[in-house]
């Protein structure tokens, strides 16, 4: 029996970090890996776009974890600028496309894994097509955003969809003088908070000059000569802008692979086990494309985040590689930057609680992120969400200035363990006057949720 | 039957903690409650005296969280600068004499909630006892070294024992100008952390122009004209010293416990229950004077914290107002700030897990607090110590520049839940540029120490 064939589809970090732990477990001789990528980068940070955007990181090139050479120095063949354009599971080969040559191939496979990411979702207004309409999610899109405001063209920003990635680049055309509007259906911009934790963000958005439009949709790219030249809401308002960003967020890229077969679940990934083998022999995937398991709602979901995409990788590059590793599934942490003010979550939402058919109680507290008395003190909110007779910490959100955010892994780690908030009470987290009260703002919206549960039992 | 009388000793956290918890639960016509503190202040954060000290805090009464007229108006019968002098069990009574007036009075109680705190170690030296000598314990040795060291007289300070007060108030009177010069027997200040961790903050405190003379103890304090006028060590150098600081740490202050018979175990520290009972029915304790267990080495420990002091004292108090709460234990989180370079630990050092009987393997990993990219990327270092064979975390420790130590608390759950490094690999912890590496420090560690575990698992 000759060498085993792996073909990886997609050089980011699902793609990759598969392609080299199966060839740290497995040499050349025993196993050839080919990686196309599309585009002109590999193992890149696509959630560093808007800071490379902003003006904070310096080049492009700070991104790239790994370029194509280290992965082709590691014994990896990375075909870029390849495009696979089909794939065919009884043959066993991909269909791939050189586009910068326009030359075409096959390439035979024994194992496929399928990491292609999501693309950006598009409203399907009419001028959505138009040129100056840019989603961010490849490095490539950075590219040409960043081209086009240094263009001199552009004065005008209209962010459409006000969720992680539209608020981080409104902020980083703000911050570089053009005038930036963000608009998002939704009452409160980043719907993955509660409204009353999403309200700081608001305002911070607010604060940085940016005019945001809530509670109002779009309805059509207003179009002049072939370019967007304004966004128009269904209210009916028109928002000129010079370059249109879509931050509507992303879906799941499984066309490819739904063309040729391989299950697609109902939340729009790839069906994967626990070891991210798709339901076809053969046939793995990881990342942004591929669906999770949500521990607390227990429905499959998809999360574009790059850490679960190296995770998820590493996994199945693992298994790949003949060894044994599983993908524990998300709890949907998430923490996000506007300006100075800083938020994350995890768990539940209380949205996300009542569709998962929770009932719950809440707890809201307002603390400092340093002993009171300490001259660099903060203001930090922390609210949690806590099942009714049990306790059980569903969910918790975070929001506050410098040193806010981060804490939202100790409250990840309660509920990963499902603690209750009777027992994240007792927790021994640390203290000392520059880094916590004494009692930690954790603890404190601890004990409140406890007293809140407790209150309710009566009524249980 | 009349209102009950409950009696606390100690007006700071674990005292008056509990006597707040008591008084919400159980009105004044059913529990009268009576409060002696020796000092001049309540509920005050002895933790801050460094920050105090060193200028951060403006002033003495930032420190204090709840005044005794507060704790008054509150239904709390606070008696200040009076002694508890005996404890008598058989006649149900507390001697007392007010420090002040000079009268003294026997008080008499149903309940006793025992809540002294600690005393200073002082090494058994000649001239340990004279003037120019001080312990940091109480708000009053705060406001007599701040006299000290305002009144002119004072230029050289030496600290005897680099633990975290020792060094947090070498910092505050190097900040001031003062020269300064740390004694520690150990190899490394701050003998808590391992030592590869321990040396980045011998850096540190050098790097504030701090003389650390370590591996050296104290043989004598040089006295002149009944004052303190050097430090002698047990090499034999000699130290000039304007005012000697003790920062040896504490052992509890159960002298009044002792001579009533109320049992002390062998941590040092009285014994108490789940509910912070004494083994004498009525007699309840809490803070810096009792033990607590230490849920890895199963051994009972004492931890002078104001954390557990304060969780402690509401614990006893709901319990004495007739609710139930327990204490859960500690792991041995702490967390410490010298100049920029913060460090925390949590769980069992390398020298504890030994002397637990744990083998372990061990993983250190040098990262950064955000994306590498980002402009504000810290350095971070974070080591975890796993059990050999079930790779169970038994402890970790973290030492970097700002943003780096406060995230000790996510490790901390893990500790507590019992977690193996392999779990904590898979957590969902936040992930965005300004918050942390695509590959959170944490998790890069629990990778390596996987690693480690399972390049062990051969030899087991």
């Amino acid at each position: 029996m000759g060498r085993e064939r792996l073909v990886v589809i997609g050089g980011d970090a699902a793609g990759m970090s598969a392609a080299a732990q199966a060839r740290r477990r497995r040499d050349e001789d025993d196993l050839s890996i080919v990686a196309f990528e599309r585009g002109r980068a590999t193992s890149y940070s696509a959630c560093g776009i808007p800071y490379w955007i902003g003006g904070a990181v310096a080049s492009e090139a700070a991104l790239v974890a790994r370029t194509p050479e280290q992965h082709r120095a590691g014994g990896i063949d990375v075909r870029m600028r390849t495009e696979v354009t089909a794939i065919d599971l009884d043959r066993r080969v991909v269909r791939w496309r050189d586009l910068e040559a326009g030359t075409e191939g096959d390439e035979p496979f024994d194992a496929l894994h399928y990491a292609v990411g999501s693309v950006p979702m598009r409203p399907p207004v009419p001028g959505i097509d138009a040129d100056g309409v840019y989603g961010v999610q490849v490095l490539d899109d950075g590219a040409a955003i960043a081209a086009e405001l240094a263009s001199g063209r552009v004065r005008r920003v209209v962010v459409v969809g006000g969720g992680y990635i539209g608020l981080e680049m409104a902020e980083a055309c703000a911050v570089r003088g053009f005038e930036v509007t963000v608009v998002d259906r939704s009452a409160q911009p980043v719907g993955t908070f509660d409204p009353d934790v999403g309200a700081f963000l608001a305002d911070a958005v607010r604060g940085l000059g940016i005019d945001l439009v809530l509670g109002d949709g779009v309805s059509e790219i207003g179009v002049r000569d072939g370019r967007a030249s304004a966004v128009v809401t269904a209210s009916g308002r028109e928002l000129p802008a010079d370059l249109v960003v879509l931050g509507l967020g992303v879906r799941p890229d499984v066309r490819l692979a739904e063309q040729a077969g391989i299950p697609v679940g109902a939340s729009g990934g790839l069906v994967v086990d626990k070891r991210m083998r798709t339901p076809v022999e053969g046939v793995w995937a990881a990342g942004d494309c591929v669906e999770s398991v949500h521990r607390l709602s227990g429905q499959r979901v998809v999360v574009a985040l790059g850490t679960h995409a190296n995770k998820q990788g590493r996994v199945a590059g693992i298994n790949l590689g003949g060894g044994y590793a599983t993908f524990a599934g998300v709890i949907g942490t998430a923490v996000t930057k506007v300006c100075d003010v800083e938020a994350a979550r995890t768990g539940l939402s209380v949205a996300e609680a009542d569709a998962a058919g929770y009932a719950y109680v809440t707890a809201v507290v307002d603390s400092t992120t340093t002993a009171g008395y300490m001259p660099g003190a903060q203001p930090i909110r922390v609210k949690m969400i806590a099942e009714r007779r049990s306790g059980r910490l569903l969910g918790a959100q975070i929001v506050g200035k410098q040193g806010s955010a981060k804490r939202i892994d100790a409250l990840a780690i309660a509920v990963w363990n499902e603690m209750s908030v009777d027992e994240v009470l007792g927790l021994d987290l640390s203290y000392a006057p520059p880094f916590s009260p004494v009692w930690d703002p954790v603890l404190i919206a601890a004990r409140k949720a406890q007293e809140s549960v407790e209150a309710d039992l009566s009524t249980c």
